[in-house]
């Protein structure tokens, strides 16, 4: 079936415009079909309203519903087959094994998502009994859940085109915690978004759901995206992506009426420590790990590791001389859009025109790849601790195959780098046992900036699980109390209601009293599964 | 033992200043003694870097410390016997046996998030232990739980000059979570403030804890208060205030270069909706109860009923008969300061100038009350709910003794009026079972626009326990996703951190694989107390 480029409101196509454009694949620079209309700040508008007069009747639906509607979105991906990885391929040029993989994760998220909807207890419940013969006062009788905020904007990322894009995890958190979803397609991989936003709307169809509960607005950048952010019904919103693009949005939410909540992850350098011990027993390995790691789908994860600290000596310079022999072998790779190259292109040069600043290597580069399309080569730079710690725009993320090596004069010095930095998703230290052991404030200094402490490992790799944490202090994320992969990331789109004094026959299911849906909930502090 | 008038800081005294301020008794308009020196922003900064110094130190304290700290604190307020309640009671002249009642909350609240601090569950940990062997990827080990965020700055409230003030809920709740507090001294009771801070010091000595932990400064007004929001080591802030002056602290924090939450509790007209059975059944009793509640504290309570629709009709009339009846009868009462009563009279006196808008009945004044000191009197007032939904001004606060009944055409008049209300702390119905039971439309739109919905009682009278939810959407609070009353408010001061590939003994107590904390934990997404 051809792509029609048009968005998806409520379940409908959008109208024709005058504003069209084409995605680009990004290993030739052509232009794919189909012309894709950008969306009036009027159909985003009304998309928005649509999903807010939707809201009241999806957040009605039991979590077992909301997990068919999720776990039929994820059945709806898969029956697009290859079609869908295909257009994915063209869009971005990334490999065809990693987009099916991509697929897999995106359709394990929605299941993983409907199993949390499904068994309920994500609510929250609270349960105080009324104790009607209190001294001096009675206690009403109280119970308290989550319920879902409202309408989610979402933005998708253009590095993860189908997991965190149109059917992604801000998508899948938000419809498991009971919101309507509008996505602003993401114009690096539109058709991509057009086939997914399919997707989503013949499941909604498939449940019985009102239309209005997703959406898809092709839009013209920062305009339509604004305008969604500010609409009254918009309850919250979902984004990730560039820092300046993140922090406006977080503007233009504070400055409304009505503030509401961003959600947006935005940069990250991901440090990486690696200790003196580490690097004498397992330095070659290291850098073998560290080398895919930075590389890894061409250095456009969130979680590339882009600072690596080590204490200066002979180990380093081997573990150094390994790196940069890895780089010199390494392949040129094509990025995923045309901004992406030349904004790392950009900081790359700007990180390596510091003063004490010197290449360790680069790959070679492949003159007809860099001419025709977006492709970019890995690249490791060196500095000083001392160097470091005085340069603040050393510290500036080049999203990109791009690693800068730190060598400190000893230890504590690597505390104080630690100490230097901003809010990070990540934060990685290699070191032996004993090392480890006697690196508490290393640790300490690194768990108060980062999301995710990474020991002997690399950040790359993001489990969806329930212990995942993949958020951290600004500018890694807008709201540090809050995770976008993993399980708990449905708690950004819900909200307490205390019900005080309701027959039984008026509680929502989860908080009668004989606890029909089985929820773990807390009664008088204590939780239990028992009636109350 | 006489008062200092001087801040606290990291348990010395600050520094006196040329800048004085006293302490007023409404009831005379005396000024009382002793001078209180303001702070000056390089002494509130101050403060907050040795919060900041001391986070580490406090953090690494156990919950069971913590609760030692929280406990010690209580029985140091206690120990200040008479003395503290006498000061209260001549800055704020609320009566001695609520300003009991008010330090029984607050000791009883220091003592429940000590028992939370304790018990230890609630940072939410998660385990998802090592898969090495599956395909194809390994799972690391990864471990997750919510961290205290770092110095937390409060404005205490002048209602609760002890239970929402230097050791109030914001208070109690930080300093549970790990968090070293800055309490910014409202000067509407800073002699309270004096007496309660001390006693936290002590607390913190006899705990052995870094001084840094708590800090109190008399602050000139908003520009300490803005400096304490933008300070680069503040972590969160606690307010509970006007509207305006919460959306200024959400201004400046959202404008920081690294933006932090802010948890402001501002505004809330918690309406009221009687039901036409409910007004046959017992009018005179929802009348009485309606009367203590918005004249409860004077009407300067964040929960007091502000708006209470109805149908038309006979009952109706009678409901407003005995309403006003008791108004007419009520003794005027003296407010906490002057600013609230002018604040006071100049809402009332807009919103009773409104067209269509007319004085039911007011207390008589007593000129030499109403001259002398800051005595207002109670008033109810009425209007059409066309008139209502037709000026939006009409949904004004006028925190103090005064109502405003809306009379409505039909049943299907309310909803509309509940639709377009605001964000609220509270929401109440009073129906018959059966009409509550008809009343989905009215609940819904009710449960979306406030955070505790209550049934068939009043508003005021917030208990504090686990199911509690004070809060509620903009401009209520500033997040809807938190609550500042009850065991739940810790959640604000919290950030989960996820531990990868951590070794056993590297991990923090609450995620080590024997569980020695006893802990409920989410392992492999199933909640147990088993080791993992």
């Amino acid at each position: 079936m051809p792509l029609h480029g048009l968005s998806l409101i409520a379940g409908a196509l959008g109208r024709h415009s005058d504003n069209t454009f084409r995605a680009v694949d990004p290993a030739s620079n052509a232009k794919l079909d189909p012309e894709f209309h950008e969306a009036t700040e009027l159909e985003a508008n009304q998309a928005i309203h649509l999903a807010a007069g939707a809201a009241a009747a999806y957040r009605a639906r039991s979590g077992a519903d909301r997990a068919k509607f999720l776990e039929a979105i994820a059945t709806e991906i898969e029956a697009l087959g290859d079609a869908l990885l295909k257009r994915a391929h063209e869009e971005t040029r990334l490999p065809l094994p990693r987009l099916t993989s991509e697929r897999g994760r995106t359709c394990a998220q929605l299941r993983l998502f409907a199993a949390v909807a499904r068994e309920g207890s994500w609510v929250d419940a609270r349960i105080d009994p009324a104790l009607p013969d209190r001294q001096p006062q009675p206690r009403p009788d109280l119970r308290r859940m989550l319920i879902p905020v409202g309408p989610v904007v979402v933005f998708g990322s253009s590095n993860f085109p189908l997991a965190f894009s149109v059917a992604g995890g801000d998508t899948a958190s938000a419809l498991a915690a009971g919101c309507p979803v509008v996505v602003k397609a993401h114009r690096a991989h539109p058709g991509t978004a057009e086939l997914v936003g399919g997707a989503i709307v013949r499941a909604a169809a498939a449940c019985g759901l009102p239309p209005g509960v997703f959406s898809l607005i092709h839009g013209g950048g920062a305009t339509v995206g604004i305008a969604m952010v500010k609409h009254p019904e918009t309850a919250a919103v979902g984004f990730t992506g560039s820092q300046a693009a993140g922090r406006a949005l977080m503007e233009a939410a504070a400055a409304r009426p009505h503030p509401i909540p961003v959600f947006a992850e935005m940069s990250s350098l991901n440090p990486l420590f690696v200790l003196p011990g580490a690097l004498k027993e397992r330095g070659a390995a290291i850098a073998s790990g560290l080398f895919a790691s930075f590389t890894l789908g061409v250095g456009q994860f969130c979680t590339k590791p882009g600072l690596v600290f080590a204490v200066r000596g002979a180990d380093t310079d081997a573990f150094a001389e390994k790196l940069a022999e890895a780089v010199r072998h390494a392949p040129c790779a094509i990025m995923l859009t045309a901004g992406i190259r030349e904004a790392f292109h950009s900081n790359r040069d700007a990180i390596t025109a510091i003063d004490g600043v010197s290449v360790l290597a680069a790959s070679q580069p492949v003159e007809d790849i860099e001419d025709l399309g977006q492709a970019a080569r890995p690249i490791v730079a060196t500095t000083t601790a001392r160097n470091f710690l005085a340069n603040p725009e050393l510290a500036t993320e080049a999203f990109g195959p791009f690693t800068l090596l730190v060598t400190a004069d000893n230890p504590a010095e690597l505390v104080a780098c630690a100490a230097a930095l901003e809010g990070q998703l990540t934060a990685t230290v290699h070191g032996t046992n004993a090392e480890l052991a006697a690196a508490r404030p290393l640790l300490s200094a690194l768990e108060t900036i980062a999301g995710r402490v990474v020991l002997n490992g690399f950040p790359t790799g993001v489990e969806v699980c329930p212990a995942m944490n993949h958020g951290g202090p600004f500018p890694a994320t807008s709201d540090v109390r809050f995770t976008s992969v993993g399980t708990a990331a449905i708690l950004r789109f819900a909200r307490p209601v205390c019900y005080q004094g309701f027959d039984d026959s008026l509680l929502p299911e989860a908080l009668k009293h004989a606890n029909p849906l089985g929820l773990l909930r807390l009664v008088d502090g204590k939780p239990t599964r028992d009636k109350a």
